[in-house]
């Protein structure tokens, strides 16, 4: 198997800062940041040892793994503009497939997803992430996966198919929780509540399904089928239809399952 | 200020049996628990060392507190049978305001809502739990608070009008959230995905909201404006028109942030 040491990284946004500063610390060496905002890479670059770049060309062939951590809708530009043909090549993407490499003629390339979201400002232990492996041949999984093994305790084996499906579920388990946290919090302010009445609940909320199924853990009045308090909350939500609408429609969803 | 020392619990469910158990270990006597069901009624009262009753008829007026905790449309009904008016009465839910009890010429009464998930599964320190607390008379509050003060650190005084609103945002913030959980859940089923993969992501999500308002938490394709990605997850979704509207729905409410 191919010993992997030095690691060249595209992106410098939160997913590259974290994996960088986590691998730099595992005693990886990180050869060049790139991003288009030199102010950025060089942020970055600064943190891990390594050269920060601002253009694409200035890329090296010094490094053995290139990681591309870089927002979904721009990964194609970069894969287009990268050099190397034989290099190892990966990307962080929930959503972007294997083929992206492969109709571009690259001969080593996975997918490298770290399923967790990322703050700037909070740190991250990736010991409890959980990351999504795939390649397009056996030999380039096992070196990925030996790098990710060095990193987290919880490796998975994900394919392009399920990996886009698995995208999906994250948004809904993640992002769209966290608005339904942004209208509660909301709710609160028009009324003057402080909203940390509300986060010992949202934090039981989320570790309740660590040990039941969502299913077992619901609990309101959708679920007693409670329709006298419902009207009630459709009656309060009068003046903000897209929150009623919102309101609605998930409480359909839990009065069908 | 009235010292209260005995307890009668009207409810054998989740919120009741949390409650009857908290307050019994801190040294109240539960002297009576009342279910329709029997069994139910038995099942708390010998844990508590309380006389199981099915019939409000059976009531005794031995103790110096009341506490309703039935499902939300119960309610009035057990008002309408509760025997003592110059007894303090008071009920546990989000939705039912004060005027309940003031219309049936009770003297002595207020609200008692802790804010949390309960399920008879698992176990509950009351310690961090939120209580929002009202009553009739500032007398009356300090009745109720004091006893709060025993179980938790967390006590807020809350009105009617703000209590409405505050159930409304729970329902978001806790049984709306767990729907998207759910929904997630069902895709990775679909897709022979382990749901362990999520778990990590659903409860960083929750953490995050504890140090950052969920506004600043915010992250996914509808944040970013990723207008390829939403399209993706909304084909994916064509087979489910339920799920497609609610992703619809809430990918606007982010957008409109």
């Amino acid at each position: 198997m191919k010993e992997i040491k030095n690691i060249s990284f595209i992106g410098s946004g939160n997913v590259a800062s974290h994996l960088a500063i986590a691998l730099f610390r595992n005693n990886f060496s990180i050869k060049q940041v790139f991003s288009k905002s030199f102010k950025n890479a060089n942020s970055l670059a600064k943190k891990v040892n390594a050269q920060p770049i601002e253009s694409m060309s200035q890329l090296s062939n010094n490094a053995d793994l290139y990681i591309i951590a870089v927002p979904d809708d721009a990964i194609e530009n970069i894969i287009n503009q990268f050099p190397f043909k034989d290099k190892l090549l990966v990307h962080t993407s929930g959503s972007v497939n294997l083929e992206s490499f492969s109709k571009k003629q690259f001969q080593h390339f996975g997918i490298f997803y770290p399923l967790q979201t990322f703050s700037k400002k909070i740190a991250v232990d990736f010991k409890h992430i959980p990351f999504c492996l795939e390649a397009n041949t056996s030999a380039n999984l096992k070196v990925i996966e030996k790098i990710t093994k060095q990193l987290s305790d919880k490796v998975y084996h994900v394919n392009s198919e399920q990996r886009k499906s698995l995208h999906l579920a994250a948004v809904f388990a993640c992002n769209f929780s966290n608005n339904m946290y942004q209208i509660a919090f909301d709710i609160c302010q028009q009324n003057q509540l402080n909203f940390d009445i509300l986060k010992p609940l949202i934090v039981e909320t989320a570790n309740k399904i660590v040990n039941q199924t969502p299913l077992e853990a619901q609990t309101g009045p959708a679920k007693r089928n409670d329709v006298k308090t419902i009207e009630k909350h459709l009656a309060l939500l009068d003046n903000q239809k897209k929150y009623q609408e919102i309101y609605r429609l998930v409480t359909e969803n839990i009065l069908s399952n």
